[in-house]
């Protein structure tokens, strides 16, 4: 057998290890939007250190101004190719509303789903179980080779789930050491189905916001005051409202004017897919379409922006009635965003379009949160098409090129300041419940991930 | 001295009693709207069967589908006069948000207010303060006369705050006996200001509902989902928005059909009242005038409808930032009702407005809390024209005759069902910040208050 064979079928053995070391990662709790689980962001860091550093890697954690990031790096056979730079995130979403959960998020169990086993837990795909495959594949190439056919740098981050804010100036203090590589390889991505691979080509950019509406001095009792005083609710209510008319269209000035339309070859490409838009919706549901009106459904999900407010609080919201009006009204709103769109320019209009709302007697903060730009990868270059060699010897069919609704705002940094592309080719499915109460990962995805991720190394060997 | 004389001495002397009475009283934390504090109503009501059984009353708890109401009789000197029938309430609105009170909520402090001392508590004048008044006033004639010079019916009920639900059936069941009464004293009501006292003769009516929209079956990632599922908070918003436009008028078809226009007599006597909108923002840190354009403050506040969203949450709620497309949104909102309007007519009206605006795959519940139609009460009855005198004589000025923004349900219930008018004669101020944290009772007003019933007793004396 090759090397390679042996590699796969070291993977196929190890089933139960790689599913040991799995759960151990998915126990910690590394809810990077937390405060409280800072020391479980650092734990899952750690725990990375010490994975890497038992296949041959030198590995450490090294402190940012937020949740510290792992870096690593092996040397494979030496000689002058320059390494890969294998990216992922340790952090995960917040697990809240936790009632809704049918085992624990932090317990990982293995149940049967729609395509056979599943792991449940917070993180089990996004982005756990994704940076699992890549680890899986070089832990076999340690096994069966003694390290992997080339060099391999690793980042992996702590917090890609609040929009990494602290990776930039991480990225350009260590950018001499990382810019080296030849690109940036990430699994956070989906397949198009369970059978059918697929490299994302393009990432949606997402701009974050929390509003924050300050009204009377204290709360009011809506007999006396109602229609005396503002009510800071139903004003957030109507921004909100005019943020969007009733076609879908976001109402902020000169919005759309870098939003591209999707057609030609794209628009022939992406029909070509076939995507069933009323079992996406079932899978959830739903049965109307929602979003932009007289937009095809994969356009909307990969190549639209929208605004969805994410959370809105203020008032009275416990049992039965209070007459009360609120003092203040809260809401986190983001934007997705596609083309040219700039996140920095889009919250800069949402608190221009917010604070021209608000009476004089009434304050508005805007309180920015998450950013990133929009992102269309290269699909020629020769790391993407060993990672299309890879996958199609790995499925026994061509993988496709897709786009993401979704956002992974270090792709742009890793071009923007390390000049590097990225190879985005990542193994979840849409079902995955990815930020929800009982997120999973297909076992099967994770296992081909894995022998698709050692694929990978041979093509890409030095 | 008259035995009035002595019986407004007698008060006087017994202040530190009423005050260890009243503290005992707010000191039980009879939240309606809670049922975890269900225990709580009734023991204030037991406490209220002991303090009227002390002063000579014979007196009882009654059930009711709800809390528990306390009705007590004193026959007074005998003789045929009719009885008064005084109401009032023993619940108090929830005390959230608890971290904005400056002392517990159920430990009633005195501080020093603007006027002189003040009590602070949950109920410190809504309305168990008030009903202290005239619980001092009966206990003074009590020890100085053996009691009151009239005969005497007590009505306090435990659910006024949740919309007194469970009220109307039970003033049709015990019907024959109370419906024997002269007329109803209320005081739930406020002075024009501390120094002039005020007969309150209109009540707006109120109409009060929780919306729940349900969406997809799960929380959604707003990447893979924004711009394909419904999002039911952007919905909710939109939905709620409409309910009013640009001008703070309401939406709903015929809303004003039953709305009778302010002018002549009315318009000028409420102008001659000086209202000092300014000074009234001013005491909640407000400066720009909310409600309907184009409308005087007085008319806005006591004979204008009104649409408040009392309360709003969904979606992610905790610190930073989580990228979630919510399963539901939820939102309480509630209606001030004028002339004829008729609550059921409003709230059905409401369900129908949501209903209509939601698509096929989502759900809408509209679920009813509070309802009370508006009420106008006669100006020129014995009864009020005795409450006028007693106020007069006690304050060394005429009451005036005002409006009340708030709604006392059971005013109209009493003669719908009793056919007995009300005369409310009540001690608030604006600022005591009813509903809120922070509730205050003036003790000059307690005091004066007191002063005030028992000369009304004086001026009812069969």
């Amino acid at each position: 057998m090759s090397v390679l064979e042996n590699v796969l079928a070291r993977i196929d053995t190890a089933e139960a290890e790689i599913r040991a070391r799995y759960f151990d990662f998915l126990r910690i709790p590394s809810v990077s939007a937390q405060p409280p689980h800072a020391a479980d962001c650092r734990s899952a860091g750690e725990w990375l250190v010490a994975e890497l550093s038992s296949i041959g890697f030198s590995a450490e954690l090294r402190e940012t101004k937020g949740h510290p990031a792992v870096v690593a790096f092996h040397p494979g056979p030496g000689g002058s190719a320059k390494p890969l730079l294998y990216y992922g995130h340790y952090d995960v979403q917040p697990a809240e509303p936790f009632e809704l959960w049918t085992s624990p998020p932090f317990e990982p169990t293995m149940k049967e789903g729609r395509n056979g086993p599943v792991t449940v837990a917070r993180g089990a795909v996004d982005d756990k179980g994704q940076v699992m495959t890549w680890l899986a594949a070089m832990r076999a190439w340690h096994e069966v080779a003694g390290g992997p056919p080339t060099a391999i740098r690793v980042l992996v981050e702590g917090e890609e789930e609040i929009g990494s804010p602290s990776l930039d100036a991480f990225l350009e203090q260590h950018a001499a050491e990382l810019c080296e590589a030849r690109a940036v390889v990430v699994s956070d991505t989906n397949m198009w189905d369970p059978r059918t691979p697929a490299i994302s080509a393009r990432l949606r950019g997402m701009a974050y916001a929390q509003i924050d509406l300050f009204a009377a001095s204290r709360d009011l009792h809506s007999g006396l005051y109602g229609g005396m005083a503002l009510n800071p609710i139903n004003l957030l209510c109507r921004i909100l409202a005019e943020l969007t008319d009733a076609n879908g269209r976001i109402q902020l000035p000169g919005f759309y004017d870098a939003v591209p339309e999707v057609g030609g070859n794209l628009d022939t490409a992406w029909d070509s897919l076939g995507f069933d838009e009323a079992r996406f919706l079932g899978d959830i549901g739903l049965s109307v379409p929602a979003g932009e009106k007289g937009m095809k459904p994969l356009v909307r999900q990969w190549a639209r922006p929208t605004c969805d407010v994410n959370g809105i609080w203020g008032g009275y919201t416990g049992e039965g009635s209070k007459t009360v009006i609120a003092a203040e009204a809260h809401a986190k709103v983001s934007f997705r965003l596609v083309g040219d769109q700039d996140p920095t320019a889009v919250l800069d209009s949402l608190e221009a379009f917010v604070k021209t709302r608000i009476p004089a007697d009434a304050r508005a903060e805007v309180q920015r949160f998450a950013s990133a730009p929009p992102v269309v990868v290269p699909e020629d270059s020769a790391e993407v098409s060993a990672a299309r060699r890879a996958l199609a010897a790995e499925y026994g069919r061509e993988a496709v090129l897709i786009g993401s609704g979704g956002s992974i705002p270090v792709v742009e940094s890793f071009r923007r300041i390390l000049g590097l592309d990225s190879v985005l080719m990542g193994f979840g499915l849409d079902d995955d419940q990815v930020h929800s109460p009982n997120e999973k990962f297909d076992w099967s995805c994770l296992m081909h991930g894995a022998r698709s991720h050692a694929r990978l190394l041979a093509e890409l060997a030095s």
